[in-house]
């Protein structure tokens, strides 16, 4: 056995089923499937664990189209049968879509430099159930024109404590974020929200959702959200999107990151 | 209580846990979920039957965008109670989209002029989960050229014996059926393969998949579909689409179906 090798592993998966990404006492979470696969994988005791770090902490119910994630190997297997071995011992809900070799010091979360998000929205009036596994189905009397209004107000530096809801005991250190981009597109019959930001807070994308979703009702007005940022106290309703039609689309991560960290560390 | 009420349900399903659509014993179908939810609607006896009849049934794990379906309703309630009703009553995996009143005649099978499905095949090296739920991962290397050629083929009025399997006893009075259209697109990183006919035999749909596919990776020369309609006792594999990425897309109806049936049963 030869030092521990760190291993990024590029993950995709289908949240309907699972309690989130992370660890839950008796819960069944994609955090605990993988770890499980992994001490399969390389025929751990059942009291050693390998701890797989996530880049975002979805909740239940969300979806990832590429999720990063990173842990130590007690020994070294080619990354085609990390990715190959994994695949066969996880269920077909989770997918590991690229397995590889990395720093030992990169970092899934801390060296991400921001995320995508995406929300899907089924605007049309008659709804599948075909979709509605992964979509939010709103109907079709939605003012995209006040939504996308409403949306751009997000965009930028802003404190977004109107827009989360942390349990007691994991406050984050600031409720701050940067926006970088925030639209709508039309893809088939869906509105999909896109959003990347350097961070997101708990519950933010489906709290900034549920929002855009109420102003294109005519729930609220579009200037509402711009207002919220202003005063994270304002009173009223607040509004939170279900879980399925938010989906982890990529982790941002720069060339530099994972040197500027160590550095920092190092510092 | 008046005379019955003919109605008619156009019908969406995730068949995915689901044996099919019709009756079997002790199994959990399409056909048995509706008839249910449409007894407690109705506050039938557990004893009393409202038999509802569907224009295609559907195997194990196929899924339904627009299936349509008959019943006699015991007592009259409004076509926007029915549908309300019966999705208030069936899992979310199935939906009313659309409940009529129509004529005594119409019978969702016998008045179908045609049907048309859609076998959806997921043509990306990487494969996410939230997609193969309804779709086949066939990967990146397959010849749509062709596929294409195979394809075109099996338009027109041929003898399908090689592409259907029927179980002993429920052989079909004939093995000829008309393919009106037959055709790949591409929507989004879907490679969509639609096909209209006035009919279609057991598997058929998915043999005819199975085959072009492995056309399409050079298993068979595209030939091989003409050549398998003109001799259906060709020897060779045969091959089969998973139920996965089979849905049916539309039943085709024409307004004088109905009197056209009502008198040929007259004569």
């Amino acid at each position: 056995m030869g030092s521990p090798v760190r291993v990024r592993l590029d993950l995709a998966y289908d949240g309907t089923d699972f309690a989130g990404w992370q660890h839950q006492p008796d819960r069944d979470t994609i955090q605990r499937r993988i770890e499980a696969a992994a001490r399969r994988l390389y025929r751990l005791a059942p009291n050693e664990r390998t701890p797989v770090v996530g880049a975002g902490r979805t909740d239940a119910g969300v979806h990832a189209e590429r999720q990063v994630a990173h842990f130590d190997a007690p020994l070294v297997i080619p990354p085609a049968g990390i990715r190959a071995g994994l695949n066969g011992l996880l269920p077909d809900s989770i997918r590991v879509l690229a397995a590889a070799e990395t720093a030992p010091d990169f970092h899934a979360r801390f060296d991400a430099t921001g995320k995508t998000y995406r929300y899907h929205l089924l605007t049309e009036p008659v709804v599948t159930p075909l979709q509605t596994r992964y979509a939010w189905p709103v109907g079709d009397r939605l003012s995209r024109e006040a939504m996308e209004e409403a949306a751009a107000a997000l965009v930028g530096r802003h404190d977004f404590r109107a827009f989360f809801a942390a349990p007691p005991g994991e406050e984050p250190r600031t409720p701050v974020r940067n926006i970088f981009t925030a639209s709508f597109g039309q893809r088939e019959n869906m509105l999909v929200f896109e959003v990347a930001a350097d961070g997101f807070l708990r519950y933010m994308v489906r709290r900034m959702v549920g929002t855009l979703v109420a102003v294109g009702r005519g729930q609220l007005p579009p200037d509402r959200v711009g207002a919220l940022l202003r005063d994270p106290e304002l009173p009223g309703p607040r509004f939170r999107a279900p879980a399925a039609g938010l989906r982890l689309y990529r982790v941002h991560y720069d060339g530099s990151a994972s040197g500027k960290r160590h550095s920092q560390r190092a510092g």
